[in-house]
């Protein structure tokens, strides 16, 4: 199987293959792309499709938001997404920031988060950038490049269903991220929000490019190595370590969960996975959740670390699965994928490299 | 003594007397109004006094926002107040309403928030509306007459020194306590609002009318009280009793507090005060706090109630104090004290009578 080119999400499969790539950029986390997809499917039932560019097709003063849900992931699959919702975040994020919107990003392509943009996208026409800030899934507004290379969360609005209405404009992400946390809890609804105002310039310079159609690309990638009765683990890391840039995918662990521990505490999902081969043979494999995977373990040394991409998937169909979704006895597969080259540089390793997750270690990439 | 008339707040002595009247009219609660005194003695020295006007001056379509500092009184006593931080709440306030602000006002005149308005007024020259939310100092955003009578809390917006800003425009002001309170927690600063947009009509309509005077007027009475060397207890009964409304003030007791327990508790002030006679009599009397001093019990029976107001001070000085101040050995005399005749309307008790404090109880008036 050669170069998988993607386009557009025009037809349920590629909804459906979009969502699957979403879930497996969100290392475990990230949230259930599934009210977004149904959100999407209905939108195409009405003939309306998103619209996805590339960066470069941004105009320099182009003012450029992202739109997402904001929440814990437990939470976010419990409500619904509304049209009238989304355009009405749309209509009172322009009010709030005085200015026309030009373009919608993804600031977490991993999980829920990619498909909100789309969605409002194909109700609007509005255009998706094909790029996003962190090219995974992240627990804090202060772990995108957006955010490492000068650009703010805030000011941001945030909304939900029943006409409430936050603003904030504050000094730091971090403070963005402690204070939106509660007032979420607060509303408890499902809540959007029009976060990180931002150039075309910037979203240009410093964004995670190409991780829209790289999330349909893996998405597809499954389900036609499924479709093909080939072997769908290595087609899927042919495509992942195929040659065009610094990345590479490698089988962590082949076997079965005999444990699980999860934990919400403080709106945060903590847990620990533990994993034996089939065969009971001796290995034993364990992965750390911090709403993502952060660190895989493979007889107590270090397999692979965050911000590299820690992936758990079924290991007959390959489906990406959640850190929420692991229970006993599950027959699962798990890669490891290298994080997108910009977000292994050394500033952005001091915002989401081992440390940033309480980890006493050092950065190590996965190499082929 | 006859009566007081009150008209400006002018002097040294004027600001002193207003601090001490807003702390009895706080009813144990609201905050120290220290640090906003300390500003109007500072601005005194520049020539600036506050501007009070009665709500007649004001016309039906005038735009009046109260200024209120927010958090625990705990927190508020630790940070002070500079004059840039208020001037740029005002213009921030104008961007995000849309307009001229033409009049402030105090939502509770008991504790800090009663210096607030004042202080903003004497910095601008803008206007201090005689009245209030409640002549007295509650809990909860939603425990004012402006909310019993349709007004909201919201849209708000917040500040703090160091320039974070969040506004609120939420559908209730039970969840604009339950927003601004975690979000204010986060800022960790002395936070400054603007809050309760409301029209000139609808102040002179609903607000609780003459507080401010009234607070001035009772610290000038225990002042004028000490000064004359005369029983300064006697003085302020006659004239709390003046027969000018349809409120009375009683002696409820006299005595030495022998119990003190206070907990600082998700933000609240909690805590119960127990009292005996000077000379050890059987009597035992009891205050309850929720911020403020809810109901006072003598020997296990209610002897005043939410919301008359409860008023521990000094049995020598007369100075008010705050629950906060009450410490063991302290030797208090405790007044009982209508609260405003608009405040005991059925309405208003369902929002703020014993009931909303947890007390299986009906409201009963303080008799003269």
């Amino acid at each position: 199987m050669g170069q998988i080119t993607v386009k557009l999400i025009q037809t349920p499969d590629d909804i459906r293959d979009m969502a699957r790539g979403a879930v497996f950029l969100g290392a475990g986390g990230g949230g259930d792309p599934q009210i977004g997809e149904l959100f999407l499917h209905n939108q195409l039932t009405h003939g309306r499709t998103p619209n996805v560019v590339t960066a470069d097709a941004l105009d320099d003063d182009a003012f450029v938001i992202s739109i997402a849900g904001i929440g814990a992931p437990t939470v976010l699959v419990e409500y619904l997404v509304s049209e009238t919702h989304l355009l009405d975040l749309l209509k009172k994020a322009e009010a709030f920031f005085g200015k026309t919107i030009d373009a919608l990003i993804s600031a977490e392509i991993g999980g829920a988060n990619s498909m909100f943009p789309l969605a409002l996208s194909a109700l609007t026409g509005l255009p998706v950038v094909d790029a996003d800030g962190m090219g995974r899934a992240f627990p804090h507004l202060e772990m995108t490049t957006f955010s490492v290379y000068g650009a703010k969360a805030t000011p941001a609005i945030v909304t939900d269903e029943l006409g409430n209405i936050v603003t904030l404009d504050v000094l730091t992400d971090r403070l963005a991220e402690e204070t939106l946390r509660p007032v979420v809890g607060a509303l408890g609804a499902m809540v959007f929000s029009a976060i990180y105002p931002m150039s075309g310039k910037f979203v240009k310079d410093h964004a995670v490019h190409g991780s829209v159609s790289q999330s349909l690309a893996i998405g597809r990638c499954i389900r036609q190595g499924r479709e093909a009765s080939e072997d769908v683990f290595a087609t899927l890391l042919e495509y992942l370590n195929r040659p065009v840039d610094d990345r590479h995918a490698i089988l962590l662990f082949d076997g079965k969960v005999i444990d699980v521990s999860h934990e919400t505490r403080d709106g945060w999902h903590w847990g620990k996975v533990t994993l034996k081969p089939l065969d009971n043979g001796p290995d034993e494999f364990e992965i750390e959740i911090q709403n993502e995977y952060i660190i895989a373990r493979k007889n107590g040394q270090p397999a692979a670390l965050v911000p590299e991409l820690i992936t758990v998937l079924d290991r007959e169909t390959a489906e990406p699965l959640t850190g929420e979704m692991l229970r006993y006895g599950l027959r699962v597969k798990v890669l490891g994928y290298s994080s997108a080259p910009i977000m292994r540089r050394p500033e952005c390793l001091e915002v989401w490299g081992p440390k940033a997750f309480g980890l006493d270690m050092e950065f190590k990439p996965i190499v082929a």
